[in-house]
């Protein structure tokens, strides 16, 4: 058969995580938590089983869990979405972006997408022929570039793809970038799909710019957002879409042929468990103090700090210790040493190496020392 | 926005299902049963979230579940499947037929389909650029004729779609269609998307001729199973696609991109489950005698039963009471009836409507005859 997506191989994240059981390395490549989400979380999906919620949920998801995602969105963000209408739950944060992507990409639509990028975004514009536009950024700060973004918009552009807090970067997008951004748009049919997966990770007393408080943005975003990420219960595989009633009429096209719908009892139970504001305000604390921790162990070792705003990932640039690829030394980081880490290359659609790899933070302290034991000896 | 599937509205069994409910009528449109899933299933899920399987599972799927069903297929249908590189658990057949057919239709593509039809066949065709080749098959049979299915291939024909037991027609294949379908393939360019979701309802001791029976179609087959439908926990979404290597490395590359992994302590669940041959064994004889009290009662009405030879559908014609709309007569029959069914036109590309509807016996025994004393009065 000829290939839809030559190019591609395994996910990156696959690679590393079997590299890493295999090894018996330390996994902090594939971005998850080896800390266990709330007992009181898996009673609840308990109970919704043993309830009865066991058969199709609504093809858009359990209203109640709709209706708890409009209010939480609303008080934190401005927005007024209609469960009914606007928001849909999806089986993860990645089925949401692909479904998106499918629903609003034709043949030769370009899509704006900023580079290192989860590695998602390109596959789903080039499966419906849409062209890729990467803007590539450059350590420590991957800034935007919004003049060059400029020089990419042509009557081609159908939509730019936005991470904030980013990955595998962990920046996060400002206020001057939501201003460069209204100003490209505006008048343009151009739409936004805003990943904000990480929406709650942000550190520091930072602000997250949802799409969602903008309006102007608002009326032609798609957002996307994960359970999976704030209650520490990534292999749940639940996430949601927002977007205005047109965007969303032709996501749930579909949507409906894609998956139809997704687990019930877990929509039961999250919907119960986004009732306590603490399931998720909480989280910033938690991680930020994670970050912290794992970054004071790193600075004792000889790789550079990258900053870190948002998301659970520190990135650190070894330029100074060897000039091998990166997929060469997360590699041999993971045999020598022990620790499994994700070479940001896998990241850039034209492999772009800035000797950078990303660790995932969401891990115990006694894990974060253990590694940090081991990188000190890099 | 220009939409990627203008003439797709919202799916039949969406709309039916909010009509059932709106109107309290007993719902026999969308297929899943009203009784509840093993309670010993439902504990299995609980310890698998106890002893923390929470996090991602392998992109591919949990591998104690892919043995599990190396197992069953190798038994049931002497197949050999290597786990590890020709099976991928999917988040329901409906994910795995989409990515079955995102992963080798390109634009212009010709696929043959059966109709009618389970309704995510043709959109997702489209979506692919694909071009729908629908044969349409005529009650009460619904039999292929083989030598019009020669007629429509050509040098463009990628994929013929089968479907056995077929939903909503309740026919299966028989030995004599396997032996056209080999000998047109034969010597061919031409894959099989085979839906067999329904392999195990299967009744009056008639054999289920999967693909993996037969080594020429195997090799160029996906095959998409189900764990919803034989476990009674349709909103569970877990099912899986099998195809040779050649194939499976295309579909993983869109499937890791489309939702990366399925949930992951449902997975475990039905690993343990499955070890218990009953758990599927009996389910035809299950069934069987729900169809057979079904059709009884269905008897006394005014209602023509057509064949049901597997799955959990029922149709009938009404030809003799009405000409309307298959369309307009099933709202009608949800109203005034207090029954909802599914107009089988709504399977056909062309909207055909030979004045079939079709109903889901996979009900407790007194909703089946609450159904039928309403049938009685029509
Ligand atoms: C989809 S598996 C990868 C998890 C993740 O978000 C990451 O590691 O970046
Ligand atoms: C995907 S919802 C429909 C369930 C089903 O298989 C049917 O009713 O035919």
């Amino acid at each position: 058969v000829v290939s839809k997506l030559p190019q591609t191989g395994t996910t990156i994240f696959t690679v590393m995580s079997a590299l890493a059981n295999q090894l018996g390395a330390i996994n902090l490549s594939q971005g998850f938590p080896d800390y266990d989400c709330s007992p009181k979380l898996i009673e609840l999906v308990n109970q919704a089983m043993k309830n009865g919620h066991n058969q199709y949920a609504p093809m858009a998801g359990v209203i109640a869990l709709r209706e708890e995602i409009a209010k939480k969105t609303e008080k934190l963000y401005g927005a007024v979405y209609n469960p009914d209408t606007e928001i849909t739950i999806t089986a993860g944060g990645t089925q949401a972006i692909f479904t998106a992507i499918s629903a609003v990409i034709h043949p030769n639509d370009e899509v704006i997408i900023f580079e290192p990028a989860f590695d998602c975004y390109a596959p789903a514009i080039k499966l419906m022929g849409g062209v890729v536009k990467s803007l590539a950024l450059e350590p420590p700060n991957y800034r935007i570039a919004w003049d060059m973004v400029k020089r990419l918009i042509n009557n081609k552009t159908k939509m730019i793809i936005l991470n904030s807090p980013q990955n595998p970067t962990a920046t996060i997008l400002h206020k001057e970038d939501i201003d460069e951004l209204s100003a490209i748009v505006k008048n343009q049919d151009i739409l936004i799909l805003s990943d904000e997966v990480y929406e709650h990770l942000i550190y520091d007393g930072e602000t997250h710019h949802s799409m969602a408080r903008y309006p102007e943005l608002q009326q032609r975003s798609f957002i996307v957002a994960s359970f999976g990420k704030p209650f520490h219960a990534t292999g749940w595989k639940v996430g949601y879409c927002m977007a205005p009633e047109y965007l969303m009429n032709e996501f749930r096209k579909i949507h409906q042929f894609l998956v139809f719908a997704v687990n019930t009892p877990i929509q039961y139970a999250i919907a119960e468990h986004l009732k306590d504001e603490q399931t998720y305000l909480g989280l910033a604390a938690f991680f930020q103090e994670k970050r912290d921790y794992f970054r004071k162990g790193l600075e004792q070792t000889r790789f550079e700090l990258l900053p870190c705003h948002g998301s659970y990932f520190q990135s650190v640039r070894y330029s100074n210790i060897t000039d091998e690829k990166d997929s060469d030394f997360a590699i041999r980081l993971a045999k020598e040493n022990g620790v499994a880490s994700i070479p940001v290359s896998a990241f850039y659609t034209k492999g772009i190496d800035h000797h950078v790899i990303r660790f995932c933070f969401a891990k115990r302290q006694e894990t974060l020392d253990k590694a940090v034991d081991r990188l000190l000896k890099v």
